[in-house]
């Protein structure tokens, strides 16, 4: 199985699945093609939420605002699972929850090299673009590394182990009794808005303080009326900041990376 | 085959695709997960339309407004398909279209019990969320029905049958002579607003009155100009309004619910 | 494998995934179903520049604005591909790249047959509706072109040798020495605006004269500022006007059909 996860939107995601069909019959799964743009925090986020939940797999992730320049293409072994990216942190998240927690082999891809270019119906292979590596490097790429498989990535010519790779980290909140403090990770489609905060600091708590103000802290959205806001713990386990069919960041004015302080609030 | 249709937009539906793949190798159909949020009616509107095109399979949907409460969770058998979904109707309407007249046999998904949760890749099997019950109750649910089968589902130790389920019904018209009474059941991606009204009571007319106002009745959207109101069949059988490329509900007027009159017109 | 592309957005082709479905078990692999409504232009640039990065597969591309009208509904062989779709050149560009420069060989499918008809769960076989060809001749026509095979096309008794078919091609640029006077095919979901000069023209030049104002030519998006505009060779081959981080469209007052006049600058 390969799975597919990039900011393309539609179409260009297509000729990712062509190049791979070309090279393997493997599955293909799409994750999204939706992830912000060029923002590899979120992409980040999305991917170590998401896929410690699929079997083993080569996952293919792309969002990658430096394509073109000198940032490496890599391929990260974590457990029995690859994945292949470019080299900014946007799989290392995920990459620590799917090992099991075994060290990561990182592998850096020769783009340069004639045996990954995607070979057109014509019989030709053109030399890569320089916007589109998704279709010209990452895809062709993890086609070969599904057929060859996690355990003979060094029989790939255009692998080598990589002497560094760029590492992603989020941010820890600070925890003190019942006060946290934290930030938004990312805004999901609906509004919510994940904080770094885990849920239990809101368990004995009916109501919550955020940044000062009185929320309702319940365990589902129908808990309250529409329209109202809401503290939950969403499906990744963090503290959310909501709003019962609305949007919880424009009712509380939060962007990604703004901070955010919880207090119990005991009356 | 099992097919997914939910409400949830972009990652979320990525995390069920990688809990079912965990339990089985069933091949994934994506219907959509562009359904308005929240929305039972319309949702349950185009299962119904589209469902009984698909071969026997596992159908999975989540609209779900009231997760995290009481509501059951439920699998519906109806002929040689299965139908997973939340007990508020949604997939009733469908699994009567894919029975071919059978009655429908209901189970209900104890969501507590451990067998249903999902594994991640480190082996661990955390509780249900209390806000995503699409990755942790009804994508496993549906991998395993899928993989008992629709004739061996007492074999899973969380089901059992079900008492009673929540039923949906679409309202009818109220057709008299050449006068339709109908209402707006749903209104697409283009803006058609898809009526109650079967599509034959536009036979013979040329034009209908709609609401007292003239509107030309044709086969195709291309019979009227650009811009142009028009009364037609749609591919599901009932009469729309529909505008040529453009949007019927704001032309018209017309959101979900609203009543229409439709009248033959001879002139 | 079959591969889908259309217009419809959501759901429309998920009707379109279960006809296929019920009467073939090839892998179905989506193209797009977000091609900008009616274009059949736009689609058909996109089909050139990606179906040609597939193995030999069945590829049903439906944008069709005549449904329902007397335009033909066709299926062209090219190579060990067939592409099916309405008679408005939308898949011509793209069976040309595909078929390796052979003669294309265009069937007409008899939308009227009684073997074309999508079959339900319930063993009915609909009549054809106006206005979802995708669903009722389309989809079924492509899933038995995918059974019989490119070679045998004659055993499916609704095709039948046309006597003819709607061409589509692009415009062809203007060069002369260092000026390029050329259009804009196409802007992508991003904003980039495609010409139709080849990217070449930009070979040994810091910088072009786009309609006489002066932008950067540069390999990568990440060489000016985010906000910046930039002219750079796209993944396709073609002269994109660009802004990084932002919709080149917009910056440069283009759209679709616009001509361009891009000089060498030598400063």
């Amino acid at each position: 199985m390969i799975t597919l996860a990039t900011d393309f939107g539609s179409p260009y995601p297509a000729a990712m699945r062509g190049v791979i069909a070309r090279r393997t019959d493997a599955r293909l799964v799409d994750v999204s093609h939706d992830f912000p743009r060029q923002d590899v925090h979120t992409g980040a986020f999305w991917l170590r939420e998401i896929l410690p939940y699929y079997p083993p797999a080569v996952h293919l992730a792309v969002v990658d605002p430096g394509v073109g320049t000198d940032r490496a293409a890599i391929v990260v072994c974590a457990g029995e699972s690859a994945l292949v990216a470019p080299d900014n942190g946007l799989v290392v998240p995920a990459a620590r929850e799917v090992s099991g927690g075994d060290d990561l082999e990182v592998f850096t891809i020769d783009e340069e090299s004639d045996a990954v270019r995607p070979e057109r119906a014509d019989g030709s292979r053109p030399s890569p673009s320089s916007t589109f590596h998704g279709r010209d490097v990452f895809a062709p790429a993890a086609a070969d590394v599904h057929e060859v498989g996690v355990d003979a990535l060094e029989d790939l010519p255009y692998l080598s182990p990589a002497a560094d790779y760029v590492d992603l980290e989020f941010p820890d909140p600070t925890l003190e009794g019942d006060r946290a403090e934290g930030e938004v990770l990312v805004i999901d489609d609906f509004g919510n808005a994940v904080t770094n905060v885990p849920g239990d600091v809101l368990e004995g708590y009916d109501a919550v303080a955020v940044d000062g103000e009185r929320v309702p802290a319940c365990e589902t959205f129908a808990a309250v009326s529409p329209g109202d806001r809401l503290a939950t713990v969403g499906s990744h386990g963090y503290v959310e900041l909501d709003v019962n069919q609305g949007r919880g960041d424009d009712a509380f004015g939060l962007e990604v990376g703004d901070s955010v302080v919880l207090e119990g609030d005991l009356d």
